[in-house]
């Protein structure tokens, strides 16, 4: 099945086999990964090698602290104004879509927000307007890096006077990016990273230490990092999992996953371009390369084209619920060939009815 | 291997036989159940299934809601206070033991708590008084039903005149008990339920329609009541195995359950009474059916027993890191043939020690 799902998404076979042996017997311990204890040996050699792998596929050094927390953006939305939205300074949110506008949202609920921009008026089918002047005295400003409901993308981020909080739940890893511009980024496992449940935190120990320290510790970034992951029994299998994805994305390397995101995003924009009963949805030039959003001339073949899909093996092609229309995820596990069948698939719907 | 570990603990061979090939290829769809939509209706299917038999295994009626949420038992030490604690009427809590009294810290964050009973003078080794009498004017009374680290269990739950919201992390479905003097349980999934990742919330609809409502929807009770459980991305997979847990749960009825609970926990503590080298930690009216913790006369003896069991491939029996000593943890997937290992393993260590 080729499974275009904007997540939980596809994840590569090798990953999925040696998954589903360690559901039975964790390397050889005659032992499931699912009964392992959550303080031994056996986990935190788990845990130890998945943060490395997170420090050596983003260029970090030992200055940033890698969290895995329990799944949720949402709960992200939640704990980093809790723990970085100052009474004094209020925190600067960038509106490029539906994720943004509800982190946003969610901090409302502990302090003063001020949006530095936003493509609301534009329904999202563009970035906003980079925000010209940011101030130093912001707590943080949030960006969401991937807009996977509207197909936006922000190319690169600039480095800016106050403290980067990027969501990049649905383009970590994806391609070369200075992750060090960001004094915190953050993303749900289930996009590039593994399977839904669990959150992969990552933090500046500079930033840690102005965080608000009068938390129950559960809701702490700093009480997180001070028990190393474990302050309570983490997701287990959800962070073993994504290690292993973590592992086959360093065998990839991450300038060979972008050349191939490039590829398969290239093939596809092509396609719906070409195509005479196709149009893209977002702004050409800021076209996401993780999801493309597209939809029917007319609106009757989008459903039937789901259904030619389904006919083919192909699955998750539908748009998010909210907007309707086509969207393909061209997630990292998704490979450029599984594209072309996709692209064909287009090309022999095309042909049945023009 | 035989695996009496306090969680995540063991889960039988027939559920993670079935859980790996799930994660391969689900249900013949040709997609592995880390990668199903979470919205679409295979996984609606599971959700309205792992419902259903909750409700079937507790005997409730339609009043009460039941919630998965994202796991951890200390983000319900916070989510509680947030949705229950009225800013005019205390909390009360029962301080049974180290979670209790970390609920009970959690919840100070959040306004005014009275500790109703405790047994810290007593180090936690019996139960406290249950109150004798509870205001009907407090928010809730919150009580631990059973305390792992300290081997104590409540022998049954009374009907309070305030709104009773029990942890039921440890000890949920191994025994019969009447669920509905509860407004609320909860439990995460690692012990009696499936692996670490998931956490299973019953709710009252009485009480959620009294619950704080001004809070980020990730927090709110309520909100994930409306969504279904699916306000954001679930961990799909800890609620599958959970549900495929209940399934064998269901299958072995909750009398045959605790019949055999109850056989095992005999087993263990004869045993624990009867050895030299060994004696139980708990005031014997108090103890749990769930975790035995006893220690050796001789502590060199508890390391080297440790050791010996190990050589039998017998895992998971160390105390907890607070109190040291021993542990087994009983949990339902824990057979009574397993126990009668460990029994056998006791006796021969006390032959070679004595």
């Amino acid at each position: 099945m080729l499974n275009f799902n904007s997540g939980p998404a596809a994840l590569p076979e090798s990953v999925l086999q040696e998954a589903a042996k360690a559901v039975v017997n964790y390397n050889d311990t005659g032992l499931s990964i699912l009964s392992i204890p959550h303080r031994g040996h056996l986990f935190q050699a788990i845990l130890d090698e998945s943060r490395q792998l997170v420090h050596e596929l983003c260029g970090l050094d030992d200055s940033y602290e890698v969290l895995w927390m329990h799944g949720g953006g949402r709960l992200q939305f939640c704990m980093v104004p809790m723990n970085f939205l100052s009474p004094k300074h209020a925190a600067g949110y960038i509106d490029s879509g539906h994720w943004s506008k509800e982190a946003m949202d969610y901090a409302r609920h502990y302090g003063d927000i001020v949006m530095l921009s936003s493509s609301a008026e534009d329904n999202y089918c563009c970035l906003p307007e980079w925000p010209e002047v940011i101030s130093k005295a912001l707590s943080y400003v949030h960006v969401t890096t991937n807009n996977t409901i509207y197909g936006t993308q922000w190319p690169k981020l600039p480095k800016i006077a106050a403290p980067l909080i990027a969501d990049m739940s649905s383009d970590i890893f994806s391609r070369a990016i200075d992750y060090t511009n960001c004094s915190m980024f953050y993303a749900v496992a289930q996009k590039n990273i593994g399977p839904a449940g669990a959150t992969l935190v990552v933090i500046k120990k500079d930033l840690l230490k102005k965080a608000n320290h009068d938390l129950p510790p559960m809701l702490s970034y700093a009480a997180h990092a001070n028990k190393g992951s474990v302050l309570n029994t983490p997701p287990v299998f959800a962070i073993y999992v994504s290690m292993l994805m973590l592992r086959w994305t360093k065998e990839r390397g991450i300038a060979g996953i972008e050349a191939e995101n490039n590829a398969k995003a290239a093939a596809l924009y092509q396609e719906i371009d070409r195509n005479a009963l196709f149009y893209g949805v977002a702004k050409k030039e800021d076209r996401s390369k993780m999801n493309a959003c597209y939809a029917a001339h007319n609106k009757a073949h989008e459903k039937a084209f789901i259904e030619f899909c389904s006919k083919q093996n192909i699955t998750g092609i539908e748009g998010h619920r909210s907007i309707g229309g086509l969207r393909a995820s061209l997630y990292n596990a998704v490979s450029l060939d599984d594209v072309k069948q996709l692209v064909a698939a287009m090309q022999a719907f095309e042909k049945q009815h023009s």
